[in-house]
């Protein structure tokens, strides 16, 4: 192959859930489009990758000042949720279960990965319990060690206050075969039984 | 989501194998890289899109005057097989089985999609015929009734010469168990029987 498109096809092929064929496809895909698809993607993405940046209170991506959840009036309802990266949010989003402020982690806290606390945005969730009068936090993170551990040291690091704190409830998905499931699963959705 | 974002994965889920998952993923993923893999990405695309061209000669995408296969002495044996497009060059490359040139016709005739002998790269063929001294075209087009429509086509204009034509072997696939073969594939397989 050429050496310039075989440099390209090698870019698209690092991205997630896009492997080496996938990628040569897309790349002649939009190398022998006529209507300037390649050249469109190309400016969009530049355009999109210069403009966007982390909303300084919440650390969701965002053109704007502030994103669309902190500059909506609507959502100053109390509650907050925590996540790990932008993806929870748009899940949850989808899902139309929340209605309050997010704040994206960008991360979770791992030994194994060397993540500390100061590469997350953990620093200035005080503050917003303060300015935006947070009375509940609900964890929506990642339900693993990491995930578990950087729950933890939030809670710690926001000391004695009266808010309270939740988390995901853990336990056999809905539609789920007990046949497929996991032990630690098991084990979570027994301990977290519910009285009928 | 943030509305450019938004448009960003919309031109990311219209590339082949790639949904409207994959592409969020992607976005985010590229978004929240602090590497600069999106600028990467996207001036990559937009110089390999400005410098890349059909070879004049044989249609493989190229950045040089000529492609790397036309240009190559040691391929001009004389044969000359003529393909779809250039995802079917790189699949014979990479499978080592053809030594000579290639022909790239950019799609193959078709009734129902309106795709007329003008819109396909055909008319040079003859050209070529004479000027590299071709003495076998090999045709390695989809074995489709738009394929063997093309093949037939391009016969019947480069008219009497004393040119051998050739096509690709119909049959079940290596590893192929006849359970999961359709009709179609079993009656060519059966005409073209080998004695052993």
């Amino acid at each position: 192959m050429n050496i310039k498109i075989e440099k390209l096809v090698k870019q698209f092929a690092k991205l997630p859930r896009v492997g080496n064929r996938a990628a040569t496809r897309i790349v002649i895909d939009l190398l022998q489009d006529k209507t300037g698809r390649a050249e469109n993607l190309a400016n969009t993405l530049l355009d999109v990758s210069k403009s966007v940046h982390p909303c300084p209170n919440c650390g969701v991506l965002t053109d704007c000042e502030i994103c669309e959840y902190c500059s909506d009036p609507a959502r100053k309802n109390g509650q907050l949720c925590i996540v790990r990266d932008l993806s929870d949010v748009l899940v949850l989003e989808k899902s139309g279960v929340f209605h309050g402020c997010y704040h994206v982690l960008g991360g979770n806290l791992s030994g194994v990965s060397g993540i500390t606390p100061d590469d997350l945005n953990i620093a200035n969730i005080k503050d917003r319990i303060q300015n935006e009068n947070i009375s509940e936090i609900i964890f929506a993170l990642p339900n693993t060690v990491e995930g578990k551990t950087t729950q933890q040291y939030i809670i710690a690091s926001i000391g004695d206050t009266n808010i309270s704190f939740s988390e995901l409830a853990s336990g056999v998905p809905l539609g789920g075969d007990l046949d497929y499931i996991d032990d630690g699963t098991l084990t979570l959705a027994f301990g977290g039984r519910k009285k009928l």
